[in-house]
């Protein structure tokens, strides 16, 4: 199966979307691979598959590389007297901004290209930790109680110490602290407030237990991987978390009741039904007094959560076969035409 | 002022699109406009001012017309030898699909645009009507009662007869139904998931006293439109609406007391404020036992509602002068150099 994995993007994360995409290099080795690469000025780039190392990205060698233009059908790379289209379906790999935020979904869907990855609409409730929070209050999912804030002023938070601060639209742990008392609160709000407008605090439950369930929807069925127990740091710095971005071993099972499985399995297709056709999601949860929360969904989970599936290759085959695609209206002119000719014209 | 209209898009309201954006011509004279128009096959084209008449594009006389491309920074128009980039500010006009729910909106962030018009989470709140009810809820905004449903298999609402059926995410009227009776309901969600996959079902209270208020953001300060309280007949259909978005005579004030005014822009507050900064909306409310109920939000209104500002042009010309832009960080791939240098390669 031919796929282009699309990585890169003008965001936060852009790093880790480079160092996914080398993971998923050797994680999907049966497949036909394209590699299409979106530089921080938002410039396309082709790459040569034995370039795919992080160094090719951090020297600008990529920039020698053929540039590619997103056009109706696919991506087009112009030669000296015609034009190659690569119309594969596209892996979306961009980690935060660009492409967990809607933007690279609305622009595929726009020119009419495939892609494994969310849709603006579950972009937007995903990559706004205060819209999670909407969406979980109305699907009857539970969460941690939360306050947002929009400036760094001092103020009495509701939510008792320890809490954890974090920017509302980034991932990978950037700009997030835990606070465990109130003076140190305007140093973590100066952070969080580096890399975000909105900043959210919720409390921080130390030795909680977590849990990560990735799943898919193929054929109407979803197809769940096994759920981790992830290590604990008090939280994955982001340091940890780009390390965690090139995983490629198989995990194992966390040892929990068949009842807790389900009751997690129950959440995720809560989050997932109705909203993340199309893409391979990982739901993090806690669990407290035997309660399901949700703490976060990754619609783009860090090389895909590729060590969560026992057999990763044929998950994403399976959903690369399965992708909705957009309905267009047919244009008739119908009321313009009833319009002029009740005008006699 | 140069202002490029954007208006056409593949949406079941792309001909009340083109009529809106005739009737902005005739309303915003003062400035120096363009029109680009967005085929539904997602050709942009550059259409000449004076051919700004619905018969051009009913009988396709815009395909003749240059064809522009979107580029970084503006709209490219190719010509023999050299190219023209269109880099003024746009106005998106394009209502419905493509418009509405965020795709243009992605479009031109991504390709550095400044644009009047609704941001990509904005678009999806208001889009949705899903999403304006999660909106509302987690924003303490009234709205009415409703049922999701998302197929037309015959069951038991919740909610008491009469009711309004609406396809979740089509503005205009279209495929909307009153039903006033178990026996009719069938065939109004036939109708209904005719245009969308998921229908929102509400009480229909007959009567309903209903006011539209339109506003904006400029320089951190809120302008608001006059209040109107539209005719009525049951609801307004398609051909009605249609009719509406060539509106540009001024309408009347309604005649309400200055607590409910205040009332009305409080609630277009708490709508707007941090989530639809850069787009001039009309959101319409419900008042039933002197308690403002929002019931929808227009994040496009048609023709803009020019015909609820005194001064529809200076409006518009503060907007433009007070567009939000978005950020972008600066990748440094300080982390890959530092992994590469703990590798020590």
């Amino acid at each position: 199966m031919k796929l282009n994995i699309l990585f890169g993007g003008a965001s936060f994360e852009h790093e880790i979307s480079i160092v996914s995409a080398i993971t998923l290099k050797g994680k999907l080795t049966g497949f036909d691979l394209g590699f299409i690469f979106c530089d921080q000025d938002h410039t396309f780039y082709l790459i040569d598959p034995s370039k795919m190392k992080a160094r090719t990205f951090s020297k600008g060698e990529h920039k020698k590389m053929p540039k590619l233009q997103l056009s109706k059908g696919g991506f087009v790379q112009k030669t000296l007297f015609s034009s190659i289209k690569h119309s594969a379906k596209i892996l979306n790999l961009i980690h935060g901004a660009d492409g967990e935020d809607g933007t690279m979904a609305a622009l595929l869907e726009f020119f009419s290209l495939k892609y494994i990855g969310p849709r603006m609409d579950a972009s937007v409730f995903s990559y706004d930790k205060r819209y999670t929070k909407y969406l979980c209050d109305a699907k009857k999912i539970k969460t941690l109680q939360y306050e947002v804030l929009t400036s760094n002023e001092h103020k009495n938070l509701t939510i008792p110490y320890p809490v954890i601060i974090k920017p509302a639209r980034l991932g990978s742990s950037i700009g997030v602290s835990i606070v465990k008392e109130e003076s140190e609160l305007d140093y973590a709000l100066d952070v969080a407030f580096e890399f975000d407008s909105a900043v959210i605090a919720e409390p921080f439950i130390s030795g909680v237990k977590e849990y990560n369930l990735a799943g898919f929807m193929a054929k109407d069925k979803i197809y769940f991987s096994i759920i981790e127990e992830p290590q604990k740091n008090e939280f994955l710095d982001f340091e940890k978390k780009y390390m965690d971005f090139s995983r490629s071993e198989q995990v194992l099972k966390a040892t929990i009741t068949d009842k807790l499985v389900a009751k997690l399995k129950t959440n995720f297709e809560k989050v997932y039904k109705g909203l993340f056709e199309g893409s391979l999601i990982r739901c993090d949860f806690f669990v407290i007094d035997n309660e399901v929360y949700l703490n976060e969904i990754n619609p783009i989970p860090g090389s895909m959560a590729n060590y969560l599936f026992e057999d990763f290759a044929s998950s994403i085959e399976m959903l690369a076969s399965s992708l909705p695609h957009a309905k267009r209206p047919q244009v008739s002119y119908e009321y313009i035409h009833s319009i002029s000719k009740a005008k006699g014209k």
